[in-house]
């Protein structure tokens, strides 16, 4: 069978069931495969995060026309993403690049410049790498962090009543994408929002954080687009949601750029990948936390969206009229 | 510049400024880019090593060609080898695949049986990955091991009047990829093994540590070739050596290879890549020790090729008439 009959998520399945049956049971492993992040913890009880993420040319980004800042920004941030979706602090970066000779120096040096100032930013220390040459352009960064024991929110742990809650405002980052490939004429403002929104994601480390310390049970983040992610943690905790159409938050912009492609905002929302924000559930008592400590701090607002049901089929979504529709799932899939 | 210009050296020299000069001063990195792992410690002074390897379709495989399992063996046993170049023990690994949508999925499943082997034979577990498309198919391996801080054998601490060591033999990974590429017509017996040395190298975990413990002061892994990886440990160590030809271990059908490709035994022993034997240096006193401790165990044999000396200008050979020849760089580099 070949990769786009079977699918991505059908051949991680596939490929888990593989490694779980042969690997020797190994208990400092306290999530592998089928997480944001693996986590390993060590004598200390810490735990350790690991997590890679791959950029590949004509797939995640076109060479000829991206800005090489702004794709080695984004290389560490969502991978940055990934540790912060385990309410983890990054710490260190490897990184692989596949390089076709073509490529100029001066792309190489400016694509440093980004990995170096996201590394700043979110204090990532890039300590080494392998270089080789590869017809298509690739970048791998491999990070690790650090989180408590008792601070991950792995996707398993989602409860029956949980509130759902999201990080920020969703759909920019698609707008961007789209904007890019069409060249859409929408007003210079909304234009450099998305792009910008798309280009450099903000990973949301400290949102996390306060999340997971306010109770948060189950977490990811968005990169997939809402409808797939939040569907990862429904899987792996075995229940269903129900959110609401009129709760979700769309992002600046992307009504404007909803409209120039026949699409609508909450398309984009749900829908559309890479927004790098979060998605998680908390108690509904505990939810209240969030806008104590969220006030607090310089945090981007945290949104009630929906809540965590027993139906175990997937997402239900309410919407203006008040009417139930069970969510399509048509977030990005590769392979397919 | 284009990088078939600058090469993979000079880039990798660019970077690791570029790096050094902007990252905020890390105190428990121990040593980063240029060395076969990146040195993490943590407060209880263990090394926490870090290393990351790609092998790309086209450049350092054939995929119509290859068998999945061995290519599956091999991308972790290259890394193992960069672990143990550290005297460490690996531990866990994520694994990045890129594939395209042509392949089938019976390959990826075989891929992942070389994988799981390699990783049960060397004691690593695989916690995680990325899979996407990719126009070219890669995987990239990133592991994590550990070490002792006061084991650690770094390319930068060779010293004047040490012995030059490698393990095992020479020469018979690269005559396997002759024998690949061009159907060569030589005994099947040589074929098996040199094919068998290409494909699956044993990466020496056990020697390293032997070394290590009985006083080497800089070691690496052989992937590139002799010749090149030793300049690596000189570089770094601003020394220079003198080997001695009739002292290189020359690995089985090394010399039934070359005579097909109009080449020399030497040639492929000192040129050719992926042997992922170790070379390292040792003082003249302790080397006597690593003879004991290997008897008394299943370790390959090690053997004194030359000296560290204080030239400063890479690396003389003495030949078999006692002529001194200064050696000629020519081991794999990517771009050039």
């Amino acid at each position: 069978m070949d990769l786009a009959s079977l699918g991505e998520k059908k051949l991680i399945e596939r490929i888990s069931f593989q490694v779980e049956e042969f690997q020797k049971k190994d208990t400092r492993i306290i999530t592998s495969i089928g997480d944001d992040t693996a986590v390993i913890t060590d004598e200390s009880k810490k735990a350790i995060l690991l997590t890679t993420d791959a950029m590949v040319d004509s797939v995640h980004f076109v060479l000829d026309a991206i800005d090489p800042e702004d794709l080695g920004y984004k290389s560490i941030a969502i991978n940055v993403s990934d540790i912060a979706a385990m309410a983890g602090s990054p710490e260190f970066a490897v990184i692989t690049l596949g390089l076709c000779n073509k490529i100029d120096v001066q792309f190489i040096d400016s694509l440093y410049d980004g990995m170096l100032e996201a590394g700043k930013e979110f204090g990532v220390s890039l300590v080494g790498g392998d270089m080789c040459m590869s017809p298509t352009m690739f970048i791998n960064v491999t990070m690790t962090g650090e989180s408590k024991l008792d601070r991950l929110c792995l996707r398993k742990d989602a409860t029956n009543g949980d509130v759902i809650m999201v990080s920020g405002a969703l759909g920019a980052a698609a707008a961007g994408l789209e904007v890019n490939r069409h060249n859409l004429r929408i007003s210079p403002d909304t234009k450099e929002y998305v792009l910008k929104r798309h280009n450099r994601p903000r990973p949301r480390v400290l949102e996390a954080k306060i999340a997971a310390d306010s109770g948060a049970n189950a977490m990811q983040d968005i990169s997939d687009g809402l409808a797939t992610d939040l569907n990862h943690i429904l899987k792996a905790s075995e229940c269903g949601a129900t959110i609401f159409e009129q709760q979700i938050p769309i992002d600046r912009g992307v009504e404007e750029v909803a409209r120039h492609i026949g699409k609508t905002a909450l398309d984009l929302a749900l829908y559309g990948g890479e927004d790098y924000e979060l998605v998680f559930t908390i108690p509904r008592g505990k939810a209240e936390k969030i806008d104590q400590m969220n006030n607090s701090k310089e945090a981007a607002p945290m949104t009630k969206i929906g809540e965590i049901t027993d139906s175990k089929s997937g997402i239900y979504i309410v919407d203006a009229k008040g009417m139930v529709h069970e969510l399509v799932k048509q977030g990005y899939e590769h392979f397919k």
